[in-house]
């Protein structure tokens, strides 16, 4: 096969989830909406209703849709966007041009995607981002649905465990459309939307919702093709990554990013430098602010959500890595440097920030302001570099959000875990609680091919103590370009420090997944533990492998201990050995009001009874 | 091969680590002392000395030493324990009997471990734990091998970065012979060294030196055999393993064991019960004290360090399990349980409590007592069964130092991060700042398959508050028995933590480590930055899948960003653009300062400069 020849659908991971069911809920104030949902069922003798998950996984896996990746998926989003009578069709957008490609040629050119669209843009005069919206009290389409996502089917007065520490965030028990609004209004909360990126399922990155985690994919001038790259997208939002960053360099970064978007049903982040610096064919002094909003538009007109902006790399914090062990080590910040050093400037995306907040206000693309100088080591963690440009990205933030832009702002990277809350602790302080986005932290350096989990430690706690969204590491940081598998070992360590963040702040609807997944454990419905899961798959398999027969998907223990030692077995037989002698739960609660009753006092005397 | 063959030395995993050299470190205050070290030596282009690390592989790696299983390893301390003139040889040790192997013949039978070996006690009226002496004021070759070994080869006074908050812990910027006394002698630190074991490598557990992880081995009724088990053994020691603890049921427990001691120069951790449970065939309820007694002195004779008891499960609080989602989840501690509701009557074991310290007094057996009631789910977590067990333990944690006997407590489990710090509080509290030992703790139950991240969570952070061991949780964690894949990436995630740990609590040989390797990595000496990870051969094969060819090695970037984006290369360039203009330091220097003079403001015009 042709490496550019048209993408295969056939190829494309779809279909439901072991043991899942897509569902959907409708809107209350837009009727129109469907929020889809994995439900899982649990064996009839569990007796408890379905578990209801946020699903990221898109139309992929409902059974009722037709995927033909040529045609993208559907626009669900147009009419919204349309209703609301501000945009304007762009009568000549911008034309593709060689330099967008790479100036690849034939066989090396990917394929367009060529599925006729509309562009569309602000009208003039016109305030059309969630932000401004949600200060002059409108309630969007995109706002009740985020409500409704980060409720997953929770009632409004239903209980919840809010056993929890949340460090100040203001969680409320049920997530109504109204708090969305509000959220958004003070830019606590974003919801990456642009008005092109019409085959989106909306969502919010906030403190206060659930913690989100972004999956990055792109190819590189070494390695893959646009094949790759889609079915990374679908492959990673089948494992539960809420947005995903197309971090393409080299050749076919416009066409590849073509194809990305209009398949994407969750929000797309790009970091425009990286293909404007391939325009000047990688010489990063020959950039231009030009050739940078050049790009900013063609991106914001295919429909990117979020740009990834190092405008807080500025002139003078670059001497401040002079003595780092490991110096710069974002890609854009260190190319950002080395176009202040050679011109002797103050970075251009800083002297144009406001241009680029008018370029992104019209198409609603958030701001994720790129941290440039974070550390790549622990020893440069929480430096002057560092700390200097977070106070950059404070006041980047208070212009972005007078020109109307959504914003959150970017953190480390590496850091020791004594060093985390400091981090958290001042981008609250400076940045005006808008929202944080943070790689990791890697909580140390020594495990290269290991970088998932060393980050999943700092990621897990940074998200408890307020991150808003977890940028996956996978196993191959430092060493190579994700594949498949790693993709997927990413989001999946990245899901489980996300939700263990989400329970230690208390977030209503935590608990109730791993209380069902335990209760499952407990009555060894082993089905019901592999589909609850965060991979039941792989559940399955390792619990196979040594217990391969179906007539052991019932048995009361597993190949860990056998069946004499299964302590969950012993401690069902005493509930049952209990339960035969008096009532279970009246019989044991007596024993135990005696105790207490005793004062609880533990004083027997230590010496044999015999 | 007949399962039950002779094992075959040859199998075992030998030689040193990719890049490394085994190197020694003599004693001073005892001469016969060699503490082995790893030596990672990087290229010479560095300019910097080899890094040492600390070794846990025993002579496996050693290049001098000839293994040979059926042996065992050379019982290097048997002089150690006999010149102190207060051991005597037990004439007639406890003859192995049907029932220690399950009742296991013929074929199903293991082969016994036959090279011949004296066996030890303690005279009548000594006082041979390493805790006695340390009370004394005696510092015994295993306290200054312990103290040789925590530097790392660091001299005395010698510089070290001690950024980090310890909760409390008072650890030293150079770790003495008599420091290490002190410590045992006040119960902070433990060192399991069973006189009959002689073939160990001494090490210390405890909140002021390196935090230490232990793998669980042991085959179940259900699957492995011998050769397994060895080879799980010296492969989970030589990726890191501080200690192993060997949970074997079903049939040869005992000659199993036997092979394990023989062969460990870690100490072996077991769990008594399990061996006396399958004497009385697997009916809890046939336990006896006398049966339980036989078990302690058979594995006593045969050299285990320490034995997990799980006294604290007590009568009482059984009742307090009645409503939890996953009921008693140890092991130990549902058989306990078991046993205290079918006669109605106290824990034998707690009853017994002053004899067993008596028992493991005499062969300088230490205590891991047992957590039985520890979480066994989110739900759980810190509940009052869990609770009251831990303030047992901290009174029986006085009954042992009264006996001499020194020892550790054990903690859970399943913990949400919020209330993970609680544990290591209420341990330090109420059990004397004896070591504590966790599980983990996993951090979320929704994750079957991936439980060794959802606890290296709950691990790096109890390990930062002062946990002093963390016991590994394997991938096949609530599934199956793991095997040898499982076993590698349990230790290699336990160390990440662990390490995490040390760095957080300042340790003062923890940074080197991190620095060492992030140099590597910015210099693009990428077989330093493999040899001086965690797992070598793991990041040079992430390397080598998309850029095998060996000029690779020296590149200046990897396939992750290709060339032109690799920040660490352009970060590189900026340094040495700067170097070419002025020299670079005494150049940015200037800049720095001259930032810094204007106050460090970082205001300019944000109109477009042009």
């Amino acid at each position: 096969m042709n490496k550019h020849a048209p993408l295969e659908t056939a190829a494309i991971p779809t279909g439901e989830r072991p043991g899942s069911k897509k569902v959907f809920q409708q809107g209350v104030l837009w009727p129109d909406i469907r929020v889809p949902f994995r439900e899982v069922a649990v064996h009839p003798s569990a007796k408890e209703p379905a578990l209801t998950l946020y699903d990221t996984s898109g139309p992929y896996t409902d059974p009722h849709t037709k995927i033909d990746i040529e045609k993208g998926l559907s626009k669900v989003r147009e009419p919204w966007v349309v209703s609301r009578g501000d945009v304007e069709i762009v009568e000549s957008p911008r034309e593709v041009k060689p330099e967008d490609n790479g100036f690849a040629e034939g066989e090396r050119l990917a394929p367009q995607f060529s599925a006729p669209r509309r562009v569309y843009r602000a009208r003039a005069g016109t305030a059309i981002t969630q932000l401004e919206y949600a200060r002059k009290g409108i309630i969007t389409p995109e706002m009740e649905y985020v409500a409704i996502r980060e409720n997953l089917r929770r009632q409004e007065g239903e209980a919840a465990i809010r056993d929890g520490e949340d460090f100040g965030a203001e969680i409320p028990d049920f997530c109504t459309p109204e708090f969305v609004r509000s959220e958004v209004a003070r830019g606590r909360a974003i919801i990456p939307a642009n008005i092109n990126h019409t085959e989106l399922e909306p969502m919010a990155i906030g403190r206060n919702f659930l913690v989100k985690i972004n999956a990055n994919i792109g190819n590189s001038a070494v390695l893959s093709t646009v094949d790759d790259e889609v079915d990374k997208l679908v492959w990673s939002i089948r494992w539960g990554a809420d947005t995903v960053m197309d971090l393409s360099t080299g050749r076919n970064i416009h066409n590849i990013r073509d194809w990305i978007v209009r398949n994407s049903p969750v929000p797309i982040g790009t970091v425009p430098i990286y293909q404007a610096l391939e325009k000047v064919n990688g010489v990063a002094e020959d950039l231009t602010w030009a050739v940078f909003r050049d790009t900013l538009i063609e991106q914001a007109e295919q429909g990117v959500d979020y740009f990834t902006i190092h405008a807080g790399v500025r002139l003078a914090y670059v001497p401040l890595t002079a003595k780092r062990v490991t110096g710069i080590v974002s890609r854009g910040g260190s190319i950002m440097a080395k176009w202040c050093l050679a011109h002797h400037r103050e970075n251009f995306l800083y002297d144009h920030f406001e241009d680029i907040c008018e370029i992104m206000r019209a198409y609603d693309v958030s701001f994720s302001l790129g941290d440039g100088l974070r550390p790549g080591s622990i020893a440069d963690a929480n430096d002057a570099a560092q700390f200097a440009e977070l106070d950059t990205l404070g006041e980047l933030t208070q212009v972005a959000w007078k020109h109307g832009v959504q914003t959150m702002s970017e953190g480390p990277g590496h850091v020791p875990m004594h060093k985390i809350k400091a981090n958290m602790d001042k981008q609250l302080a400076v940045c005006g609680e808008a929202p944080f986005y943070t790689l990791g932290p890697l909580t140390t350096d020594v495990a290269p091919g290991y970088d998932h989990i060393t980050s999943a430690i700092g990621a897990a706690m940074i998200g408890w103590f307020g991150t808003a969204m977890l940028c996956y590491v996978t196993p191959k940081e430092h060493l190579g370009l994700p594949d498949r598998e790693d993709v997927k070992q990413g989001v999946i360590t990245y899901k489980i420090a996300a939700h263990a963040a989400d329970l230690a702040k208390g977030h209503p609807t935590a608990r109730t997944w791993d209380d069902a997944l335990s209760r499952a454990r407990f009555e060894f419905r082993w089905e019901d533990q592999f589909n609850l899961g965060l991979d039941p798959e792989t559940a399955r398999e390792f619990h196979d492998e040594t217990l391969p027969k179906e007539a052991m998907k019932t048995a009361h223990f597993c190949s860990m201990c056998g069946p004499k030692f299964c302590s969950m077995k012993i401690s069902q037989e005493i509930r049952e050995q209990a339960a035969q002698q008096n009532d279970v739960a009246a019989g044991l609660d007596e024993m135990s009001a005696k105790f207490r009753a005793g004062g609880g006092e533990i004083q027997v005397p230590l010496t044999p009874a015999e």
